[in-house]
Order: structure tokens, then C-alpha cells, then sequence
């Protein structure tokens, strides 16, 4: 327990920062016209009736001014994908409303597009609060998408993963004396895995092609012309390799072509081959809409983004398949 | 865009609530002694010097005596583990402490534990704000753990997905003509998948076993006593099926045993067959541990729950493996 006299600021600071808030950019004009704007996460709401939220602003700020003397600010809750926004409004000194749309609002505050929120608001109070003003203001209007909210926590920028108000569970809670649980992470993928692959396993049921056929056309798509070796160096952490008897299968199957120079063959997509992975591309992107609807936008963004981040920390080297050649 | 006038207090209040909040406990102690306690998502930071807070209370809160006449109060961010705490606090009329440990503070004001952080204050103002009364407290002293905060968006608990300083990418940026992205969900999931297997397959390989037999070993080690339809129940959704040929295989590995009975096969793991099972699960609690020191414990958190509700979503029966018999 750190007392009074002995705060380090940077460390009560860290403290304070694991309360997670959501990321607003609060606008206003100065009386000259111009317009104004910061980041702020110290964003809350007061009271349903009347009205209010609040904020609180640095005495320091270069914008104290114009906030103290405007009647109108407006508050933006930032989307997922404003996360440059919020960088751009958190820093001095840069025309921050630079290419910027405005929307016309109810005062001529400035307001801008893309949130998840937007309360157009009127000074009610303003409070001391130390290094602070705190402004309370009366919200005159508001309006919100369905974007995902972009989320602050600890100094970093996050998603939220949303819990369900019943807990999820995919089984019976499993006898004490079991070391096996659903709750163990390489059950969890493997099973997603499995079960997202489900309808894919259809389609290349009705295409006759195998798990290994559909990764080497994968690749293929991606990156045209490649020897044996170079194909396995990008499937090869699936646990399959392909050989020169999986290579023929498809080139009878005619979406593979082999094209043989002095120095070594190269495998290229038919046009049947490109076709077929269109196919498949498809599906899959069909499948994860369909995932998308029932977990939600921003849920499935925090998955792709965990995924993302498990795949960083733990990739045994694998080439880049995107790499422009 | 909602004006004033038309204000439907429930709609207001969804908007605001897409603004992502930690979620607090704020106690004090009543003039009589009786501890008090509220779950408040209004807090958050105001000054560092002096070092500030400040939540919001409905002015018809039973509590609201209690608050104005306390000189201290103690605010508690909660961790992930405290969800049902919150809930608690959050009920009227319940005895909100019955059972709860309370460690010793600066004040009387009840000090919970297994919290991410805690702010113990002493009242510095409290101000109007409509319908509710501000309080800022001056933190007089805090301290905080290694444990991931509890999260709150549009109404529900949620967890954290944090997102690092540079943007997280397995590869280059595709050519737009390509159809084919390490954004696909399925790609991702299945990458995963396969990394996360990696060292299980090394095992496997000394262990002179395949992955088949994993699942095998797996669901004998789960539920004895099986038969091969039984089994297949379970590990069908891998697109991988035991057959006799495969169970003979792990027989005179002496991994499993035959039991044979007048209506039917079925198989039970040896003492052998356990140990080889209880080493890849091991494994793959190390391999987890891995991730989780890497990831952070609340974004692998996080990563299970998106999991168990994208397996939820798109269950397509699976029989319950744990459930008694």
C-alpha cells in the first residue's frame, strides 16, 4: 500500500490506469472561430434526468480557454477503427481537424463522423478538481451506430471480448480428479478449428480434393509459380507436406499446371484451379461472416486480434507469403 | 441524431453505455458502523497533483447518507475474477459483506482484496450533477495487483483484448487484387491451431504416435471404457475416425485394452496408456502457460472466452464429454 507522500506519479498513474474507459475526442471552437479538439478518456456519464456527463480537462491545457469560454462542446466516443483519430487529437501542435468531414451539429462545435457515440453537449458546471476542471455538461443531443467501441486500458488501445450474462460452457463441469478440461487452450482451438473447417471439408468433398490439396491451392493463389520445396515451406506448419504425388493428383485433376524450365519445376494455377479456391475463399469468408453475426463485430475483431498476437508469439519462422517477390 | 425533447431515457442510456468502463466497489462505513457498499462504473481519474478521483451517486441511493456524511471511502477496480462481486454490490437489500475478509486500511471504511487496484480517499468536494451527487476524493493512499481488470460494455462484463503499440501482422500487405488475406478468421484459427500443435507433435513422434491416436488417448483418458462408435461420437468433428485397425495399433502399443463383453467392444486405457496421456497433457498446460506469460493472463482469458463462444455458436452437437454417467 503506497500512502500519500510516497506516490510516484508514473506509478499512481499506472494505477489509476488500470480502470478501463472507453476513448473520446471532445471538440469545441474557440471564440476566434477555431476549431478544437483532445483526446480525453476521463469521460463519464453523470445523471439520466436532466441530462449530464462529464470530463475534466488539465488547468494546463492549451485549450482550457476555449473550453472555459464556449457554451457548446461535443463528445465523440471513438469506433475501433478510430484509433489514428485518437492519436492525432491526443498530440499538440497538429492541424488535428486536417481532412477532416464535419457533420453539421447543433451548436457550431465540431463535430465528426465515424464514432460509436456522439453527445452534443452544454456547459452545465463547471468544477474545480486540482490540476483539473471537471465540466459537466447537459447533453442537447446524441446519436450512436452499431460500430464496436475502441477501449483504453493500462496505456494500451483494446478491444472487449464480451461475456455473455450466462457463463459459456461447452460441457459438464468435469470431475475434480480429471487433468483434462475444456478450458485448456489447445482443446479450444483445436475445436474451433475443427468445427469452422466443417462446412469447408463439404466443399472440397464436392471438389474431390483433400485438407493438403486445399492448402497447396491456397498457396498457389497467393503466390504463383512455385517449386515443391517452396510450397511445403509455406504449408509445412500444418503438420502436411505435399509431394510429387499429391502435385500430379491435381495436375490430373487439371488445376495445377507444371511449367518445367532447364532449372526446376514450378507449379502454376489453372485456371479451374483459381476458380476452385475462389471457391473455397468464399466459403470461408461466408463462415466467418456467419460467425461475425453471432459473436458480434467488434467480439470477432478481438478474436482475429488475440489470434493474430498467439500466432506472433509463437511463429516457428515461417516465410512470408504476402511478400512481394 | 436525438434531440432533447425525445430523450427515451432507456435509449440514452444504451448510447452512453457504449462508452467502455472498468467496474468498481465503493465502500464507506455508515455513522452506526454498518459497512456500505455500491458497484459503480462512474469513476474515474481527475488530478495527480493533488492526486484525485471522482464517481457519481444516484441521489435517491440508500447509500447517499451514508456517502455525504463519510469522510472516507475506499474505491476497488475490480478484477475478472470478481464478476459475481459485482453483482452483489450492484443488489439492493442483500448483506453485501456476509463472508467477505476485509483488509486493515488507513480508515475504517471496509477494504476488500482480490481487486486490481485500490484507492482509499478522503472526500475532497461533492457537487451537483442533476440527479446525481459527485464525489471527489482525495486519494490518500493505494496499492494494486497483477490482475486483469473487469470490464464493462453496452450492459455486459467483458474482458480486455489488448492491442500493442505497433499494429500486430503475420506478413505483408496482399496485393488488393488479392482475394486471399491473413485477415481470414479461418486462416488465423487454423494457423493457430497447428503452431499450438507443434511441440504436442514432437511428442507425439517419441511417443511413436499420430494425432488420430492423440484423440484417442484423449477421450479414453476423459471416458474409459468406450466403444469404437462411442469414441468416434467425440472425435468425428476432427475429421479423424478410429477404426479397428487404428485401435489394434495402440493395442499392441499396450496403450489400450480390449474389454469384451457378450454385447459388445469396448476399449479402456492401461496404466501405460494414462501416463502417455497425462504427459501430452502436460505439454500442452506448458505450451499454454507459454502463451499466457506472452499474451498477458486477461487476453488469454479473453482469447478462451471468444473461443468457447465461437465453439458455442457453431457447435454442431457434439456429445458432452464430461458429463457423468
Amino acid at each position: 500500500m503506497t500512502t500519500h507522500k510516497g506516490f510516484d506519479p508514473q506509478d499512481f498513474r499506472a494505477a489509476l490506469g488500470t480502470f478501463t474507459t472507453g476513448v473520446t475526442i471532445i471538440t469545441t471552437r474557440a471564440a476566434d472561430g477555431e476549431p478544437i479538439g483532445i483526446t480525453a478518456n476521463s469521460f463519464n456519464s453523470v445523471s439520466l434526468n436532466p441530462p449530464l456527463v462529464l470530463w475534466s480537462l488539465a488547468k494546463n491545457a492549451r485549450s482550457r480557454e476555449a473550453f472555459a469560454n464556449a457554451k457548446h462542446w461535443n463528445v465523440h466516443v471513438l469506433s475501433a477503427a478510430q484509433e489514428a483519430l485518437s492519436g492525432r487529437f491526443a498530440r499538440q501542435g497538429e492541424d488535428k481537424f486536417s481532412g477532416l468531414e464535419l457533420d453539421e451539429g447543433i451548436s457550431k462545435a465540431p463535430l465528426l463522423n465515424g464514432c460509436t457515440a456522439r453527445f452534443q453537449c452544454r456547459t452545465a458546471f463547471s468544477y474545480d478538481g486540482g490540476d483539473h476542471i471537471i465540466f459537466v455538461g447537459e447533453v442537447l443531443a446524441y446519436d450512436r451506430s452499431e460500430l464496436p467501441p475502441l477501449v483504453f486500458q493500462s496505456g494500451q488501445y483494446a478491444l472487449a471480448a464480451r461475456k455473455p450474462r450466462e457463463e459459456v460452457r461447452l460441457g459438464s463441469t468435469p470431475p475434480p480428479e480429471c487433468s483434462y478440461t475444456e478450458d485448456l487452450l489447445g482443446y479450444l482451438l483445436g475445436r474451433a478449428h475443427y468445427q469452422m473447417l466443417h462446412a469447408l471439408r463439404q466443399l472440397l468433398s464436392t471438389q474431390a480434393l483433400d485438407e493438403r490439396s486445399f492448402f497447396i491451392l491456397s498457396v498457389l493463389s497467393i503466390r504463383d509459380g512455385l517449386s515443391l520445396q517452396e510450397i511445403n515451406g509455406f504449408i509445412s506448419y500444418t503438420g502436411m507436406l505435399a509431394d510429387e504425388t499429391s502435385m500430379s493428383a491435381l495436375e490430373s485433376q487439371r488445376l495445377v499446371a507444371i511449367e518445367q524450365d532447364e532449372e526446376r519445376t514450378r507449379y502454376v494455377l489453372t485456371a479451374d484451379g483459381r476458380e476452385a479456391s475462389l471457391r473455397q475463399i468464399a466459403l470461408a469468408k461466408a463462415v466467418e461472416e456467419d460467425v461475425a453475426a453471432k459473436l458480434g463485430t467488434g467480439d470477432t475483431m478481438a478474436l482475429k486480434l488475440l489470434l493474430k498476437r498467439l500466432i506472433a508469439s509463437s511463429d516457428p519462422g515461417m516465410p512470408d507469403l504476402w511478400s512481394p517477390r
